[in-house]
């Protein structure tokens, strides 16, 4: 049966119901239940009946469904990116499903890729990729289905999709020149994920920074790892054995610092008098009397809105053409773990 | 058209599909594409069809995905459930999906809980309820609506489901012991709100445990609030201005003792040196070397499992007749935020 053949009454016929009841279904009546909508859909889709845009929307099985993908539900990162952008697409009338797929970073494969892709295209509009590595696996498989998505905090080279990022580079080039600001001349960092955009920018403006400034970075005093407190605690037991010793410790995420800064209580080192810690992202724990934390602040409010908005533009055509990138400004916020070095 | 009248051969003709295709997406082949088998399933349920066993659980949209309905997204204390519940689930090839609907504690209404409801039972086979509050609405609606749930930490009397929950009470009175033994006369409490069942318990039995102990909680002594950091936070610091001071304040969720760190660390205040404060929980941050928080342990990981397997053999039919309660042993976990009183 082709398109141009079926008719509402060929609907009706098939679903057991008036034809005015179709039309009020495919109209999104609020008179109709959800359950005589479901058997109308059902009776439009078996027949491929398209009957304008907003029922073609409905046959299409547009949802008015985001999902957001995320890996490591444990992290407690996750809770302050998850609600604003929950709240913004409630308000513009989308609701939003969380898909909890543990994608191993390391042996992410086909078949994990193609069932995460299979999940989301069945029920959402559209997504939002929070976690992807740079290998891009998830997007291009999204790219491929056709299915919108946004990158929020992390993008992709190569997988053109609208964005919503802070400036990494420049914030931390920003942080490198407070740190020396303060007199530090000996410091560490602890980086994020290399296979990152987040981990790779940040790293990128950090050692600039330092350069300009005159400072370097020895290999000593450089550690890595996943963006959780347990990588900062014992990256920063490790740098507080080297020789000599540093008076600043840079971490690229609040919880890294969150661990160096329970390494320190452990060792019994006071922040900042015996060595200065900051983190970025700047979560609501950061400004807790018990860390004090200074760190570099991306308004994760607001791009989670921003990304919400990018990604229904996209989804209903009211964003046509070239990806957008909407990139936001890092700011340095200032609170006690960082200050002068050791007289 | 009643079910009795149609065949596979009246789907094969509405699908516009090989009788033996409709056949093989009915039996989930896996040669058959998501897409195939959704045509098959819409034109199913367009006719009322109902093969058999296997062929109604398609027909009537058995999803395997089961919904958590979470609330308050923003609070810290949600991953440590929805993480451990997630990897069950899977584990039982089901996955799982967050409804993150806001609903608001004190003015949940009909219309709310009609969404909610309806979110729920269009698109999963069961659902978690953590956030219940004590009037009940969102049970009674899935009761009604015979979709299967299982309570997760909080239930709701008269509303019966399968639960797994802690001895609120049992933990509280533990504490209040250990309080008492410490040598602690004059103490304080921060109880949860009244209108969930875990905030009643442990009230209940921190109160009973401190009268058999002999020892007074007077009212002036005592605040209530939500379980986050504010909360916790803003009682400290009215209880730190109470006559006598109290020695011991005694909270009954992790993160509003870590508010009340906060408060003390904001007053100059030592811990437990001038005053002990102790939680409920044991989240991952109480352990950190920041916090070192007493606590009481409630094993989180294993509840949120049992939740996922009671729930499971529910919507399988392999648990018949009356609600099954898991009922879990709180324990104390001495660290460093409690010790005697000052002298």
């Amino acid at each position: 049966m082709t398109e141009g053949s079926v008719t509402s009454h060929d609907v009706a016929r098939i679903a057991g119901l008036s034809q005015s009841t179709v039309s009020r279904a495919l109209r999104d009546d609020p008179r109709v239940t959800p359950e005589t909508r479901e058997r109308v859909l059902a009776a439009a889709a078996s027949l491929g009946y398209v009957p304008n845009a907003m029922g073609r929307n409905l046959v299409l099985r547009k949802t008015r469904t985001i999902g957001m993908v995320v890996t490591d539900l444990g992290n407690p990162y996750y809770p302050n990116l998850i609600a604003p952008l929950h709240d913004e697409l409630a308000r513009l009338d989308y609701r939003m499903i969380l898909f909890t797929e543990q994608v191993d970073g390391e042996q992410e494969n086909a078949d994990e890729r193609d069932r995460l892709a299979g999940l989301v295209d069945r029920g959402v509009d559209g997504a939002v990729l929070t976690t992807s590595t740079l290998d891009g696996a998830v997007p291009r498989e999204l790219q491929r289905r056709n299915l919108p998505f946004v990158y929020l905090t992390r993008e992709v080279d190569g997988v053109p999709a609208d964005a919503a990022v802070v400036d990494n580079a420049l914030g931390a080039s920003l942080m490198a020149a407070e740190v020396v600001r303060f007199g530090h001349r000996c410091v560490a960092a602890i980086f994020g994920p290399e296979n990152t955009s987040t981990g790779r920018g940040r790293e990128r403006g950090f050692r600039a920074g330092l350069r300009s400034a005159g400072v370097e970075l020895p290999e000593t005093h450089v550690r890595r790892g996943p963006f959780v407190v347990e990588a900062g605690q014992a990256a920063m037991h490790e740098l507080m054995a080297q020789e000599p010793r540093p008076t600043a410790v840079i971490c690229f995420n609040d919880l890294v610092a969150i661990g160096a800064l329970n390494a320190t209580r452990a060792l019994g080192l006071r922040v900042p008098e015996d060595v200065s810690i900051t983190g970025w992202d700047d979560l609501p724990m950061a400004a807790w009397d018990i860390c004090q934390l200074t760190t570099v602040r991306q308004s994760m409010h607001e791009m989670a809105r921003t990304a919400a908005r990018l990604l229904v533009e996209r989804i209903e055509g009211r964003a046509g053409g070239e990806p957008r990138r909407v990139l936001f400004e890092p700011e340095l916020v200032l609170r006690a773990t960082l200050g002068p070095p050791p007289a």
